[in-house]
């Protein structure tokens, strides 16, 4: 029986994992695609995150700290598992540079892909310089300072465009990316404490922000911050005459009449794809995959985070579009399954 | 240092965090205010859960049959904790029928109160028979038969009207409920395929069925199974002039015009309010409450699921409105902290 638990992928879900595990003295072996901990919100930028206000790199940086200097958790970077043999509690994993892992169990905290706005062209992302995506501004706004890419000029009027990737037959993406919403009212909120007098409108499907989002994000956006949520199916993005701001063209489904409306930034809140990795990763692990992409899962009520492989957990936006707490409560969840599984075990070989 | 851990509250939270601590070799005390344990998909008689399809009384009944059954897990029923002294890793625990119990932390897994109608008059619960609430139309399912509570006749048409008892600043529910949009899509769903006759209409502000359930609700139950989804704000119900059908009387905010359709049966997607025993609770464990009534939680990355008081722990629907996979991941989340800070506390004494 192996105690060491591999745990794959260290964004919120996989580092929440990481700690968890060690917490009760069992040995885990992070292992990391890329060159830094902390997942998408590290490696994108994130500016303050939805709900704690807290910065990115301080909530995150905080458990990638944590994990990092666990004297139980060893961290391997730029590496991926590209074979696992064995079954559960007697796992071998094989890495990248060719190193073997001897694992009990395993946990996917491997995540989603950011959708690439590329593929939603008549939006003008690729096309035009000042149409950005959330994960830009985001980044703006942790540089404190929001500027239009083209010539660096504090934006008038900005437009934040939802469901770009998302709620989308014609591409391919049925899905919601669940927070966007919350998010970009979040967002909206950060740009106009970093520029008063920018206007920022949203133009949305419906808006998500369920449970207490609602009042503490989606109202408090639109009465303390006065964001103008604008509901419109929206055609194309093109420059406007003067060759220098957009035209967001579209109806406006509440009145039923196109609109055309000049923006000095449009901002695309990109949606969240199954991690590209998917296919590598379900035949890597032997997992399955659901009908969108994403991973699949188990059972939901006594074995949760269960895949279609006994010993391999996942959980988090591997799973589907999530947020960051929930990601973190399904670290540790797993956590929890992982270590009361193998303790099952032992006590069935002892 | 006392081994055994308290769980308060015997819904999806509550047995996962039991079963969660148990299958690491800790015991469990589980209190439950009521006779059964379940929480509200047992005691309400919910029909089929989202996402899963499972019967609740199958998946939950699992659930509880899975604690009932294991050897550390001590269940009281009918019992609520009116005190709690000393601290992490030594409470004392008074019951309300005299006994005491000696724990090292405590679990709040004690949920919410479905919202009550009778708080919104106008809409016609409690003057017309056949208003009735998402709970009742579960109970009708559950129990294989779609009927007019008034005379016993199927429903032709069937308004399903949302966010009764959320959004809702007139009556201080400013929050989302979260789940009833997906829960109702669902429910017109079951509707349909028990009376194939039937028409289901779905009143609402903004669909919220978010991530994964985009497509597999909201989608299929409009594409599939025909439930006509109308945007509107709600005025009132009202009896129509046969006596006998009721008239959802509104505005139709996408066309702008007042529209009066009659019904056989209306039904209030409820809400979640606060658990109507939480300033007892909060008094009781010494931990705080939210702006809205639920429960306060601590930080959110590196104590998650912490209180305002070390050693108690507060997850699921006591932290806000949450649907029942969310509820399992933090208590399973919960079991992990608990675990992991008690044996950080006992490698302390040692």
């Amino acid at each position: 029986m192996n105690d060491t638990i591999l745990v794959v992928g260290a964004g919120p879900t996989g580092l929440s994992a990481a700690h968890g595990i060690a917490s009760v003295g069992r040995k885990v072996v992070l292992v990391e695609k890329m060159e830094r901990l902390g997942g998408a919100p590290i490696l994108s930028g994130y500016a303050k995150l939805v709900p704690s206000g807290e910065w990115a790199k301080d909530a995150i940086g905080r458990m990638v700290r944590r994990v990092e200097e666990h004297a139980l958790i060893s961290t391997i970077k730029n590496t991926k598992v590209t074979k696992l043999e064995g079954n559960h509690g007697s796992f071998t994993a094989t890495l990248s540079d060719g190193q073997t892992v001897q694992a009990g169990a395993v946990v996917l905290g491997t995540g989603f892909t950011h959708f690439d706005s590329i593929n939603k062209p008549e939006w003008g992302f690729g096309t035009y310089e000042d149409v950005v995506t959330t994960t830009q501004v985001e980044q703006m706004v942790a540089a404190h300072k929001i500027a239009c890419p083209s010539d660096g000029r504090t934006p008038e009027r900005v437009a934040i465009l939802l469901c770009v990737g998302s709620r989308d037959r014609q591409i391919g993406r049925e899905w919601c990316s669940k927070i966007c919403c919350t998010v970009s009212t979040n967002l909206a909120m950060e740009i106009k404490e970093l520029s008063p007098k920018t206007d920022v409108y949203i133009y949305y499907m419906d808006i998500r922000t369920f449970g207490l989002y609602e009042d503490k994000f989606y109202w408090k956006s639109q009465e303390e911050f006065r964001t103008k949520f604008v509901k419109a199916r929206i055609a194309e993005v093109t420059i406007a005459p003067d060759g220098k701001r957009l035209l967001v063209k579209g109806e406006d489904t509440l009145v039923k009449r196109p609109i055309v409306i000049p923006f000095d930034l449009v901002v695309h809140a990109i949606g969240m794809d199954p991690n590209e990795d998917n296919p590598e990763i379900a035949k890597v692990f032997g997992v399955g995959l659901e009908s969108h992409g994403f991973l699949d899962r188990g059972e939901h009520y006594t074995s949760s985070f269960a895949t279609t492989r006994p010993g391999i957990y996942v959980g988090g936006s591997a799973l589907g579009p999530e947020d960051i707490d929930t990601c973190v409560s399904h670290g540790l969840a797993m956590a929890m399954r992982v270590v009361g599984d193998l303790a099952a075990l032992e006590r069935k070989a002892a």
